[in-house]
């Protein structure tokens, strides 16, 4: 994954780093001096991103209220969601629109009910609600997504990790462990473009994936496709077909895709998605119908007038993509600047999604983030990016640099490659 | 609560019913061939009423994205709700703000995560997850909702009934159960013009179920304020302040009320509240966390413009209350005029809310009902007011006239009136 290119510009070799200490304290200092106020921590789509969507802010508008089936969305009803919205969605998710819902405005809340559903009732071939079983462990590669090691915390699900590779999770670390023990249920998988290190799943790793024995007859892959659509080049990526994948396995109901609009719409008033199998499916409704009477449907009207068509969604994409991806130049630049042949950081350079992952010398990460934060410069926390918080190798760290704009964003990595360097010469 | 007024236009003494068995026959088939469909099952608001909230499809508005204390609404974060809505309707629900959250488009929602949430983890003061006792039980008053009853079925909670009153649930009837009986974790309110009957709780009561011992800890009550605003009369009445009383009794974590404007802007794109102590919001929250980034915060910018104040609300539900008052007085006039004197029926005459209990010849709602949907009336299946779709006298009918136009209503309760006779006759 990571690609740290060389750099005529770095500032010196690694072996001079701890003479340079002192000059990288008076660095440091002058950098608090400026009283900076930063954020590179959270994911989120900026102010300019948001703006893309702003017409939505007027729409459906008054007098539309009613589908493409002429149904008043302003009323009760209809648990699946909108189908001139999940048609629309179908298509860019790959996958059948009868096995798509349309729900709520977060796929995190479609994942932790997904969870709380399985713990009190079971999913389909359970043989027991997972609540009752005596231990249920989950499969997490490493680096991943806190929001995901939350869900887990809450449901007492024991964290077993794996490596994250290029083409995904480790598979064959994945396969190994799920083949002799019955109490690993699943595996998050963010299968375009993860969260944080940008990996792409290939086909074969998601065929393994969805092939491999399980010891649990009711083994899930919580298949959070967040950015499936988030491309930082022109080559818009299309993640392996899991679905298809599972079901010409013989494991149809293995996958639970998730998805949202969160970072095409807006975050927090887009629309989030569910995808499986008929039975999965079935499933989910089966419990959803307890618990609503169906998804905000003028928001769905919302979105599908404003999109219009799959390649709507696709060329609202590009402007977004216009934004983000010279804030990720920037922060590859200036770390190959800054950085670049000393040996002592490597980082990604994602081809889309929200994150760059920046390993930096071991048993510092957590020191460049304390460094940081008191130079005004927020990053997520050390750890964060591991089960329960906490990074073995205390290394790695999350830089989300969507939100600040273009400016900041250099100036906050630059920041960030001072601290990197006075914790590794630190050391 | 029933009020069958005595009519002078009634067709015959109930004696002679059976006699009129031929005549009435004739008279159903008539109507049956009239191949009539109508609807009178689910208490949705009319597309008259739905369009009171028109502007608000068009709402915020392009450039209109943050909200009175600088907010971007369009991005993530914000768990409570939107300041400025939860003013309103603290206001409105006559709670304090800080104890109010503004969250998702369902009430439903609401209660059935806060049942999860308990039964995943218990609430405060509860001994165990209530998932793990061996038997949770809820009091149910009855004729009550059944979309309550769904989500104890769900979970396992066994249902144990006592009767509604004009003043409320039974309270006498309710502390007498929870007293010695710590299988008895909660109770289900619906505390203004309750589903189906109309009842609204009276101070008193409300004071005994907050002060009444429990023999569980962690006894709730779900106090489901659905239609506190919702007033059918110029007497807009104003429940016990469940809260304030719970507190002054030493309970103050007793009571979970819970609220939304499905039925005062758009059901299913509205904005549902819950309220309770400081303890129990932070329990909510803490739990909500894990599994949601925050609320629409645009549909509550919406709704905050739109409406504007607390008063605004109250002005916007008088004129749900024209067009709804009519369709109830015609439920009214039908069922006095055909019915009135024969001592076969009573029924509510509700000052708020959506619904008009209806009780048959006891043996005979099941059979009015079949003798309604064979004529083109779609009516609630009987029993459904009763946990497990059982009502043991077979006697209740819930009548929702709000969806139907004013002259569908009439023409459906004459329909009615006719099935009702038939029935008892054919007795």
């Amino acid at each position: 994954m990571s690609t740290p290119a060389p750099s005529p510009a770095s500032p010196a070799p690694h072996a001079d780093l701890a003479a340079q200490l002192p000059a990288l304290r008076e660095q440091y200092a002058a950098l608090q001096a400026r009283g900076l106020a930063l954020d590179l921590t959270r994911g989120k789509p900026s102010a300019q991103q948001l703006d893309l969507a702003e017409p939505m802010l007027a729409l459906p508008g008054e007098g539309v209220h009613t589908d493409a089936t002429g149904v008043d969305v302003r009323n009760y009803g209809g648990l699946d969601g909108l189908p001139q919205l999940r048609q629309i969605f179908a298509e860019l998710l790959d996958v059948p629109v009868a096995q798509l819902l349309a729900l709520g405005n977060a796929s995190l809340t479609l994942m932790h009910d997904a969870m709380a559903y399985a713990h009190l009732w079971g999913v389909p071939g359970s043989p027991l609600p997972w609540g009752r079983e005596e231990k249920v462990r989950f499969i997490c590669p490493v680096p991943g997504y806190d929001r995901h090691f939350s869900v887990c915390e809450a449901f007492g699900v024991e964290m077993v990790t794996v490596p994250m590779t290029a083409d995904g999770p480790d598979a064959e670390a994945v396969a190994a462990l799920v083949a002799d023990d019955p109490t690993i249920k699943g595996l998050w998988v963010v299968p375009t473009y993860a969260n944080p290190d940008g990996a792409v799943v290939s086909e074969a790793v998601a065929r393994r994936l969805v092939s491999m024995p399980t010891a649990a007859p009711d083994f899930r892959i919580f298949w959070d496709n967040a950015y499936a659509l988030h491309h930082l080049t022109a080559n818009e990526t299309k993640t392996a077909n899991v679905l298809d994948l599972a079901a010409e396995a013989g494991n149809p109901d293995r996958p639970i895709m998730f998805a949202s609009t969160s970072k095409i719409s807006f975050a927090g008033a887009g629309v989030a998605f569910l995808a499986a199998s008929p039975a999965n499916v079935g499933w989910y409704k089966k419990h959803l119908a307890v618990q609503s009477i169906g998804p905000d449907k003028v928001n769905q009207l919302r979105h599908a007038l404003f999109f219009g068509s799959a390649e709507g969604v696709r060329e609202h994409m590009r402007k977004h993509r216009e934004i983000l991806a010279p804030k990720f130049a920037a922060v590859s630049r200036v770390l190959t600047e800054r950085l670049g042949d000393l040996g002592i950081a490597t980082w990604t350079e994602p081809q889309g999604g929200y994150f760059v992952s920046l390993d930096v010398v071991p048993g510092t990460a957590s020191r460049v983030v304390e460094l940081a934060a008191s130079a005004g410069i927020a990053l997520t926390p050390a750890g964060a990016t591991f089960p329960y918080g906490r990074d073995p190798r205390d290394a790695n760290i999350r830089l989300a640099p969507s939100m600040p704009p273009l400016a900041e964003v250099e100036e906050a990595m630059q920041a960030v490659a001072t601290c990197v360097l006075l914790a590794a010469a630190e050391r």
